[in-house]
């Protein structure tokens, strides 16, 4: 008996670009210029350019699995370098340009790429990269001119044949890499595949998560060099979405130049780019009223900033939880359901999540209990770049290091960062839930707890802030609030004002750099 | 160097009632009774359920592959089995309760089926199709008591044991098995995967399509006897919606009261259930304003049903168009796009649509130009059940058999049937044409246009039509809409009124009926 069968169609990621190009062909890739200019191309456009650098990659030997860097900004020149390294089968290698030179040398090491698709203001700190790597690294240069010792991409671009093949390869091919941030350990290297970005893709497009339509217009502020921008570059093109791309500005200024010009209706991005939005309309003046949706992730949501921002924008913030081990995204709340700057919304088909204690093995009680998050599903790491030890549980089960409690309807509240916790007297405390707490006051702009090594204790909590406006509330008031909300020894031991909280290059708080400069018996840094 | 990897995660069907079981346990499963009553049940219960006969049809010998018959209506029972049967790899084969025995015993003969799930009151036709086939069937009765010779369900639930593990196999393993309606052809069969129904799946749950949410309450009028009632038996856990099921009855006053006592959000089935629903509201008054979305399809939607749906119940009609081939949904027109009840909308990422010529060449203008309609797709069929030969082009393109055009924005206009052409005096007549201009009649219900056989054209076409109330119309009133629309000599030669227009098992006009009623040159049949 002969069962009959559907027809084969490997989830490859040249696919969104194709189906766009055929069904959207005019919707647009706008670009942000340093000028204050706009670029705009069609997706039909993008994705002929696209395949010629595909083409021009494969004249310089680029083969399929070779790794091939990036180092550049939301731009459309580095979503036309993605598709071309992608489509290809090649692995697209984002490289963080907040990162140090050091940093990111070690990481080219690594993946062995000996290619550099390099925006033109970063030329410098390629270079730098480029010293300091064992291979040969050849500087390819977008958005700008070639300097010496670098080529330029367009002009290739214009000798290069048309009608790049792409796609051919397994579906389970790597397509992309990226390592984590590093902000709680040594970067670890993530290794995407097309099958697992493609059902990504499919998950962050439904209903009930991202849900954008081919009508929305997407601004995509976080950034295409970590964790794929949350995968906008492959959901818009996926549906024919416009999607905007904000360059190296994501100062409130530009972002409400962007959305009020473009017809912005759904904008995603760390919590502070939408402060620094509502910071400047606020000083400015202006509206937005297109803006229907902001999709925060990537750090607690401040509960006085949703507030402010669905009260001031009359839009709908739609909070998340995700990592870069998970393509990036977990869970997003949905645009319907009732919404907590404390919730990150459920799991969406295709990620499973389980509490845990400290070993990983799962808590009787899944709902309502604080545990070690764990999460499965066709979009996390089962196993780390360059490592032959799986990333998983014998379960298949990846240890995220955050803590976390699952309410009854099945929501994510994350309560902290395992790495995060004080011992202090040999009990936790748990810096996120103080956090909360002073975070939530007028005054403070960002509030971080580190525990400082102690004589007596092990560690102790110390509280350091940065404030809206300096001196405007004393170090009882901001410790005041925690009088009954924690216990009375989790109270932090002293307040450190900071004129401006260490932020990681993805945009949260370097608790790494916080406990090196904060953490020592002696105290220290300069308030 | 290693490449680091994902974690495997098999795309199959249990995964989406394990994720409803999990994450949304007491969202429901609501059956209308025959008694007027309903039945409700959680996803986590009715997954249970439904691995207790998973348990009890591996303790009846069925092993993976294999496939299981079901004959019943859209209730709870049926989907229990439906993920019994596909949770452990085996092929749930369902069968049309409005074909004949004959019909039906011949698609039981080809797929071999040795156990038929049978509804209580369908326990007569399923004797007749046991007593027909080569092989053994065995009855097993849900939703009522055994008779002689049958087993009843339920006891053997309540004796199996908890916990049947599913899942296990490749993604690619055959699930289902279903053959088409057979009104333009001898029904072949289509044989779906566990990979391409999920796929299919995550596709409708896109907000471009189906968009239905875990806030949705979705009421699936169409069928799961046929065509995997749209796939709404997978999108609804997956999301963990409350679904709907009406049993047997799909007449107005039927749905009315489902959608106002369970707080109906979308209703999805073909046209004719809309209008049955529409005039019950008309004739006995009453209200569902918990109703936002209709989404047709199966047959072409007249406008003025639209109109009035859109008016009386002040819902969003979404047309679309699909296949039992395409497992079956091919477009759905996006709930925020303008709609037209001409077309069907534009194809969502893992579709992909091509007009030909007779000979299955690509048109070389593939927007505004009619022709023959091929679709490409990872849940649209290559190889029919049983068949050798594939059912797609070197190409990979399936000629679906339908007429059609896209227009500039890419959205699918259906113009007729290939095989419902009608040659006249060496030309084509598209009948569909016609029975767009008078089905938009007011005085019209139903119209269909068929070719007579004419001793010196070939064939003539004459028009059939079941109108709202007898003898309101003249044949030239009918007739004369079309007076500058189509080109005189496709105005039909004849028209036939008839009390109730034969519809085949699907609610689709029986055209294979109509012509072998009315299509031989002498004319005949009552009027």
């Amino acid at each position: 008996m002969i069962d009959g069968a559907m027809q084969p169609f490997a989830l490859t990621l040249d696919k969104f670009l194709d189906h766009a190009s055929r069904w959207r062909p005019t919707s647009q890739v706008v670009t942000a210029r340093e000028d204050g200019q706009v670029a705009r191309i069609g997706y039909a456009d993008l994705a002929a350019r696209s395949r010629r650098v595909s083409a021009v990659l494969a004249g310089l030997g680029v083969q399929g699995g070779a790794r091939v860097a990036t180092l550049a900004w939301n731009t459309q020149a580095h979503m036309e370098a993605w598709y071309a390294i992608m489509g290809m089968g090649a692995v697209c290698h984002t490289l963080n340009p907040r990162l140090t030179a050091d940093h990111l040398s070690g990481m080219v090491t690594r993946s062995g790429a000996r290619l550099l698709i390099v925006a033109g203001d970063l030329v410098a700190l390629a270079r730098q990269i480029a010293d300091r790597v064992p291979q040969d690294l050849q500087l390819i240069v977008i958005d700008g001119a070639a300097e010496a010792g670098t080529a330029a991409l367009e002009p290739m671009i214009a000798d290069a044949a048309d009608g790049f093949a792409w796609g051919g390869f397994d579906e389970t091919a790597p397509c992309g890499l990226c390592f984590t941030s590093g902000t709680t350990g040594a970067p670890k290297g993530v290794t995407y595949t097309h099958r697992s970005s493609y059902l990504h893709t499919l998950r962050v497009l439904q209903a009930d998560v991202m849900a954008i339509s081919g009508a929305d217009v997407v601004l995509a502020v976080v950034p295409m060099f970590h964790a794929n921008a949350w995968g906008l570059p492959f959901a818009a093109p996926a549906v024919g979405a416009k999607l905007v791309l904000p360059g190296r500005n994501a100062d409130g200024a530009s972002l409400a130049r962007l959305i009020q010009s473009e017809g912005v209706t759904v904008g995603v991005g760390v919590p502070t780019v939408w402060l620094g939005l509502l910071e400047h309309l606020e000083a400015e003046g202006g509206e937005t009223p297109s803006l229907k949706r902001i999709i925060v992730g990537g750090a607690p949501m401040p509960p006085a900033l949703m507030a402010r921002l669905e009260a001031r924008l009359g839009v709908i913030v739609q909070t998340s939880w995700g990592m870069t081990e998970l393509s990036p995204s977990g869970t997003v709340a949905a645009p319907h359901d009732p919404r907590s700057p404390a919730q990150s919304g459920r799991p969406a088909i295709g990620v499973d999540l389980m509490v845990a204690d400290a070993e990983g093995r799962p808590l009787p009680e899944q709902r309502n209990t604080e545990g070690h998050l764990h999460v499965r599903g066709a979009a996390v790491v089962e196993r780390y770049f360059g490592e032959t030890a799986p990333a998983t549980n014998p379960d298949g089960w990846f240890a995220t290091g955050d803590l976390a409690r699952i309410d009854e309807a099945g929501n994510l509240v994350i309560t902290g960062r395992a790495k995060d916790l004080i011992k202090s007297g040999g009990e936790w405390i748990n810096p996120a839930e103080i956090e909360a707490v002073v975070g939530a006051l007028p005054e403070v702009s960002l509030a971080a707890v580190i525990g400082r090594t102690d004589a007596k204790w092990g560690e102790r909590p110390i509280l350091l802030v940065e404030l809206r406006e300096p001196d405007s509330v004393s170090d009882d008031a901001l410790l005041a609030p925690l009088k009954g909300k924690v216990a009375s020894w989790w109270i932090p031991d002293e307040v450190v004002r900071l004129e401006a909280m260490p932020l990681a290059a993805t945009g949260k708080i370097d608790k790494l750099r916080l406990r090196a400069e904060y953490g020592a018996a002696a105290g220290g840094g300069a308030t």
